[in-house]
């Protein structure tokens, strides 16, 4: 198969969080396109089971081979931990979760070998960031801790505020007892509460922002895969977004992340996939 | 149609939330069977479209009435004000939501015609508490507050903690203000924070259950029909519960709420439905 060098990117989410993704792909690889799928209808994917995030996750992958993509980022932690390696292999196109880049950077850059990871309950408990830095380094101890209610904290858009800190402080208490010195934010939406997460952790903690590492990660892959988009004519592709459900609600939430407003937002009968 | 008044009840909610109202169910008509089924595959369902909610709404009903039985309740306040219209004509054994008796009694009690609401979006912005209410008296005024991080707070467990009382207050600091006596918990998981609730509306504030209306309304549905039971043998029945994923987490939360063990929870494809 000859993949179409000039072809869009698919990012896909259980919802919003993954616009966190599509920034940094935005940033880092301007000259490329993006198609936008978050499955607003069935979000969150973090309580749900291994089976469930497989069987949506290949629905949404169908939904985005459908619109031509030539590479895909699982923009989701959960959907990453429980769905990439199952549908790798079924693909013909390079597909990236946001899982591994992450964690190879938190391997790299930890100086005690005492690494936090933050998310779901699904994340978490999937323990997929331990297996894969125990692989890069069998010295590294990995302290999880899953964080709930963060993401409904960030919906409620209480981004700065005081009851977000004693969250936070709750939270994070155990790890900075443990001291880590490197945590990974993994889950899409902790990225916007970064200065929060920083506040509570402290300066000398190094937090590891997966989504920025996965842009960097595939602009690595499509450039090793001849795909990388160089020339101009980005302009002519606005970035388009898909949902499985309620697409006011999204651009508003779309538009208080991306730095720029999202115009069209188009719901999908993605069960229908 | 002849209905088996020795038919049990079906409950449904979009997960786990629904249990508040089967458990004022077996308090209070203890001689019914119940058939429960949480949709914790695709919960929440405050956040989703009335359209999404309906589709949902009718595959749960199929699945209950394969389960043949005599009577439903829509224990889920989203479903209630979103798809109870659209499924009763459809249907040949009585139907009742959470909405109407909760609104009811608040009607019946308010003195100063200030009557709040409190819900998920999806149930507050709907407006149905409010169009309920004024068609029993054009003289209420309704304030709604929708309260999202209240639903994530109950299932983390903090229920009597110092969090959930600052958010508590934040929510609630507007309903005060401007002075209403009664206040509906128009959400099935509120219940379990009334102390907190409480606390801060302070004493002179009616707060209504619905979950505890809504099975005192399907008492008297019932024996108007001529299908309430009174006699023994519901032991032999032990009550049953789907869900549409997870079925263990469900199971721990259910101990949590009902004041006895759930032995058994299965798990339903419902989309097959």
């Amino acid at each position: 198969m000859k993949i179409d060098k000039d072809a869009p990117v698919g990012v896909f989410d259980s919802g919003v969080g993954g616009l966190t993704v599509a920034r940094e792909i935005m940033r880092n690889l301007p000259s490329e396109k993006i198609v936008y799928f978050g499955d607003t209808a069935r979000v969150p994917y973090g309580n749900k089971s291994k089976e469930t995030i497989i069987r949506y996750s290949r629905q949404i992958i169908r939904f985005l081979l459908e619109q031509q993509v030539k590479a895909i980022v699982i923009a989701c932690n959960t959907a990453s931990a429980f769905a990439l390696d199952a549908v790798r292999e079924e693909l013909e196109i390079p597909i990236l979760g946001v899982i591994e880049p992450g964690a190879y950077v938190a391997a790299k850059e930890t100086k005690n070998k005492r690494v936090g990871v933050i998310g779901t309950i699904g994340t978490v408990g999937s323990g997929i960031h331990e297996a894969f830095l125990r692989k890069l380094d069998p010295d590294i101890t990995v302290i999880g801790k899953a964080c709930p209610l963060f993401v409904p904290l960030v919906e409620e858009g209480w981004l700065h505020d005081p009851v977000t800190k004693e969250v936070a402080q709750r939270y994070l208490g155990e790890l900075k007892e443990k001291e880590i010195d490197t945590l990974i934010l993994g889950c899409t939406h902790y990225p916007l509460l970064r200065s929060t997460i920083r506040e509570v952790m402290g300066e000398g903690v190094r937090l590891v922002n997966p989504a920025y590492e996965s842009a960097l990660t595939l602009g690595r892959i499509l450039e090793r895969e001849g795909l990388l988009r160089t020339d101009g004519g980005r302009e002519e592709f606005p970035y388009r977004f898909y949902v499985s459900d309620l697409a006011d609600e999204f651009k508003t939430f779309a538009n208080s992340i991306l730095p720029y407003d999202v115009e069209m937002t188009q719901k999908i009968d993605i069960e229908k996939y």
